[in-house]
């Protein structure tokens, strides 16, 4: 059995031509949804995709053999740092709706994980309602949580800052998992919005650990994407200074956060096991998405990343077991 | 014969959803317009249209009895604003070429007036490239001319300070009319970008006929679009200063530029004809668009304009068909 | 009888030169006024002003037959953006004042409307002291509220915003109505401040009507300067949205306020007539000032709106009264 | 015989009144001066005026014994950082307009000492031509130069920038001196203007001695106004640095400038004199203006300052005569 | 005897190597300390230093005369304006700990005088706490207030706003005296900091004059270092507006405060203390420092002013003996 | 035999100091450098220091075999973004001549990496200068490339655009490495600036690959520090885009560039070897420095990478000749 952690709602274009209208009307025609069919939904599910190798969304799955999929909304599409943050929430609320749509008419093999309306003109406390709602009402089982809702344009608070408590509360109240995703990358940062999410959740990593947000919230349950950043890798660099400090050692710390495979070459996602410890890994692909291309030398999809863990000789079954679903089942009660 | 100088291109959903794309991945995935067929096209002339009252682009024009008109990117959407200035560019140009086709596929019912690639970060030399590829390649009759392309996020320079002359420069070169017309408006305005259209078309008047722009390019033509924002409701107040100033008196001034009927209202339409004189006027309806909504009193069309023009009883025919038509054939060498 | 709502004070260069030297010491010398005689300020009013036509104050109502003129500070010279805040105060109290002894020097002739401190370093909460004083203590009729206290150098909140709040509930608990009528207008803004008049009008009616202000406060009375603006003659474009929001017709919305004659033309004042209602009419000229010019067509004051009014054919004479007087009499309770 | 080389024009209240009016309408109105007729001129040199002790212009100086006096503009007055930059320029103009006219009407007991239009939107080369207009045109003996055109708002170049080199080339090619004097002092900073004064001359002194200014300009004639700031009571301060720098000893690149002694009060003339040396010290008294109180203890004018110089012990006669009146020939070949 | 008010601490390298170091890392090694051991600061007193002429701290005082010095932190190097703030406390604190180990270490030689953690992101209220501590723990008797936290690139509130006032609480319940004292000047400031310093007192001595605090704190101690900055000199200019004002006269304002002798110049200090009296004066030396360095004239050190001090004829015994000791005796309680 | 490329200079205290002596006079006490004695350069590379375990620099590097380090400034230290750029110049010219008299009293076991001016007020046309200094007169043989030289504090340009070119003009000329390494990292950045170290390489790898630098420079050297960033863990998420867009393939691309091994861990730097090639990849400690501390697992030193390069069983002799010196000898034409 395969969970895969991290997926994106394919979404019909109807819900984006929307989105592009909100854009241009900044709030001026109102925030009522297009009318999209189960059919549509249905359709996009089936239609190969041109960004995604001219494959649908769901022949990727079961190629992949993925059982079941959490699916959040497409990170680069959530605009968190559009104004007026009207538009931000609206947007919000029927890219979770139709993930919960997909959810119900695919008969679960999809589960929800929310985005939230995290505007920089709205205070955190009022980005919780939607995962209230989501979590509630539409059986989400967590939340992407962006460290920069300025999507590159300004500088957060870091994720150690007691501005982010709010939702820390609500996600222990509501014992569902966070994670840590950025959204788009916007003039003047230098990044394309791919390698920003690389970078915040190389500084999520490290704001959290250098602050008191796991000891004052020691049941919160952290995911982060793309196998952590540049923390695993870069590790060593953080060893020295935590010896110098003493308490607890560095690497106990990281083990504390959970951290997904979607990382696309055999050695890297070696590399993370070995630094963060196969009980903290989920398997986690981003498919269709980034990777769904071919791969010239292999003719293997780049998201194939259960044929990764399967290649890796050091893992054990057990260790397999816990990657493909075992640590994903637990964490998310699934 | 109708020529409606005022029309806007309605295209698939296919091009919105490219553009809420671009605005996500600005400019990541690169510029490659997505493919969009020539039935797509056809289609959505055709679809009755949720915001048009359900009723089609072509069944509004048949039901207006016009022949030609002449069909630029919806204003709204144009996002000059958004950075970076390529995705501008990308989304500009493609939006032109849409225009272009949908002329070709319905035989020249449509010709086309090009939006301009109005970012703020170009130079307005770097805007009119768009200019001479639509107007010498597609064979456009016109351009739009947004007199912010900071959409309400800063104060450009008025449309008399030399900046725009570049602009000035290639449209008398060519021998095509600029139709004012704003984009959309984005906080910190405070009003939405329908109302902006007015407050930028009021500013645009005072700009032009207060500058030099007129006797430095004796041969330009100016359409101010929806009937010239305040100014003829308040010309009053511009006729006492002109008589101080000596010079050529306000009106004359004003009545170098032309104005488009697009009011919506008798009483409005037959104030800007005897401000302007009907020389200066010209059809145009915004068709479909903000107007196609059933007026409950008498179940019109609010933008079927030309029964507002057929109902006033003070125009001649004459000054009927030099609206309808021949003034716009004239001005557009149509 | 003829009640002109909309007139401004003829103050002595002593005023003006003081208020150059505000501007000069930003408070260094303190905010004693200058002393000037009651003689001056009869003189000035009798003083043929280059400005108006080389006529005087009390020549010009006299020639339009003007019986009383509600008079407030010349709008341009309210100064509310300049700083520090304390010499934007001491400017409009001794206007106000100034407007008071000459309310009393001419037997009543005139009555005052107030200006308000509105420097944006102060609360609103602040200004409304003023509004007390001169409604409580000096028997103002009226104030002045100028939607954009920055005059063009930012955007302030619109209307429609919890901020202007406290103005409104004195409003009420005065009962007294409030003329918008911005004030002057600086760089970066491209317009004139006499322009600047009509777009903050045309914002302010779509502020209030787009907002629950007139739901929160059923008892207020608003009197939008210069005819409303753009918005009679763009009335068309706001019709099919509020056919689609359902709920009060736009024109009900539209017909809560009052709206002054002081347009110039005859043409544009049967327009808002018509659009509005004759019983929302109030005569204003603001006379003598912009208008204060000959025609050379036909040798009258343009500010002469009396003969425009008495010109209009379709008005009855029960019009004119209303027009010339009653609604004012009503509603200022004169 | 005395030349006091540091008077104020006293303007009629017209000037500022229309001042007043620039400031309001920022140039909609145009740049046109108020007719102020010769007789007005000469009136408010003979009328008491409250500010001054309620004592005549011409009695100010008749009582000091004053036989020339040099009046530039009243420098708080000026409104340098004002915009559109064209009212500085429309009201520097008129102000040495007047000043002119004030020369001729009291048959060159005044002489005119230029304002400039020291806009920050303008550059240095665009002041110059006032200078030159007043200079060859109508007799001028020197300018005026405001370290801080931004008054306060915004930190300018240092006078030792090549920033001010065109005025500097100017005054050379021209022969005249500039009086260093700053104009008004704006929100945000913390001092009036009068304090401004001093601190400017403070900056002034020290940005010229520590450039390449007097190296580059040796015949450049600068004289710092009110007795030089700071410096002559804080020279000490000064020394060892430049003991330590070797070069020109600071004191005497400290007399490379010349330094009028307004400073009201006997020990600061004293320790100016000392400081600078007899022959660099410039009769001057601001009068009337700041000074123009009676002091309660002696009934003596506050700018009673040739009553200083005289009751100086350590004055010989003959450097009464240099600071009375040789220097300021010299100087200004008058 | 003879006590300096205005001394400053000689520190090792070492410090000033680790401030280096805070001002790198930003606070990201944290802020321990060097070892700096108590050898280490008497040596530093003893060792000639080049900005010193080459001469010790401990040989300048001798040669002065000096019994008890007063001293605190190096101002120039207090870096108030330093991000992020606990960088400024972690190097107040331990520059405040090495002048209490030199105090120790010399036996009473030299008493502390306090630097504040006076951070602009820091409130008032928290700059105290290290006030407490140095003056109850390490019986410091007064300490440093630089008007200007932000060193020159912003504006501060001026020291007679309220945002000051938990400071002049904490030194009125500790009863001890506040130096007045800027710290260091950066771009875009156009002055170094050393005449900042001059321009800072300046502007301190208005701001407190003009204000409440010296009523609502009767208590309040201030010393104005370097002699006031230009106040004394410049005093004639405040004295009319004192007179026309009324109530206090503006010279037994002035002597409401201290000043210190640090002038350098004969001429300078008999001007102060004719104008503040000499029981407002305290003998202050800033030695070592600016003025160490020997005058080629005299072969004397400039900051030899205790020598200036006794050739003034003008004072007699009992003032020489209130200036050097008896008054800073009584103010600081020593 | 070792060669490390990646070693920072080891200076005096007296060097710091005079750096915080720089920081607080802002350029007012001159630019003149400290007398540092060759003893005291000598010294501190045999005295045991606190922040490196308490163990000498000479005694690190000979415990880890290394025979010859390239050093250069301390990144930390480098102080890019301090203000007024002289200081920045001073600074790193002194630094520079530091390292150069280092490597003379070893005896070549040190050679020189060259830190620039890299204030963003200067151009970088002016940093070059003292590159062409150090190779050409001082015999370094490469620089330093801070991709920030706003440390934290603004966007600089990306290291594709043209604002970087004459950097590598002059690099190619003078045909030495850039080492892009980062300087500091202030507020309001979220990161310290060892973290914002990985996050500028992991830009600077992606700015230079998607851009046309090498293409436009086919001979620059570029070293990467700390094992490049997150790319080479993370390149997974850059070939599918590579295949997408055809050309090159990003894994070629990549492998123009340089790496070193500084990455303290195993599993990190055979991921690296892996990903870049053995060829790529350059024997770099940053010793002693931040992993200068003991590992209480094992005891050894976290920055003894050589230890890690031998344990690797998947290395030939080959590969560790190469790794250890023959890739550095080649590329530095040691």
């Amino acid at each position: 059995m395969i969970i895969d952690v991290h997926g994106h709602v394919t979404a019909p274009n109807e819900l984006y031509a929307w989105k592009a209208n909100l854009l241009s009307h900044r709030g001026a025609h109102g925030g009522k949804a297009p009318a999209i069919s189960d059919d549509r939904i249905r359709e996009v599910h089936h239609e190969p995709h041109p960004s995604f190798g001219d494959v649908s969304h769901l022949d990727h799955i079961d190629g992949a053999g993925v059982d079941v999929q959490l699916i959040s909304p497409r990170p680069y599409q959530m605009m968190h740092s559009e104004q007026p943050a009207k538009i931000v929430r609206w947007f919000t609320e029927e890219t979770n709706n139709i993930i919960h749509r997909t959810g119900e008419l695919f008969d679960g093999r999809f589960r929800g994980v929310a985005g939230l309306p995290q505007s920089p003109d709205l205070k955190p406390e009022e980005w919780v309602g939607e995962l209230r709602r989501t979590v509630t009402e539409l059986g989400f089982v967590g939340a992407l949580l962006n460290p920069d809702p300025h999507e590159g344009t300004a500088v957060p608070p870091a994720l150690g800052d007691r501005y982010w408590y709010p939702v820390y509360e609500a996600l222990c109240e509501l014992d569902v998992p966070a994670l840590i995703h950025a959204a788009g990358c916007r003039p003047p940062a230098r990044e394309p919005y791919s390698l920003h999410f690389i970078q915040e959740e190389t500084v999520a990593i490290w704001s959290l650990l250098s602050s008191d947000v796991l000891k004052d919230f020691p049941d919160l349950k952290i995911v982060v994407s793309h196998g952590g950043g540049a923390v695993p890798y870069q590790v060593g660099r953080f060893l020295p200074s935590g010896v110098r400090a003493g308490g607890t050692p560095y690497l106990d710390k990281l083990r504390r956060l959970w951290f997904d495979t979607c990382l696309y070459t055999q050695e890297a996602i070696e590399l993370l096991v070995k630094v963060v410890g196969v009980e903290r890994c989920l398997f986690g692909t981003e498919k269709p998405g980034t990777g769904s291309q071919r791969n010239p030398e292999n003719g293997r999809w780049f998201d194939d990343i259960h044929l990764l863990v399967r290649d890796i000789d050091s893992f054990t079954e057990a260790d397999r077991e816990a990657i493909f679903h075992k640590n994903a089942a637990a964490l998310f009660r699934l």
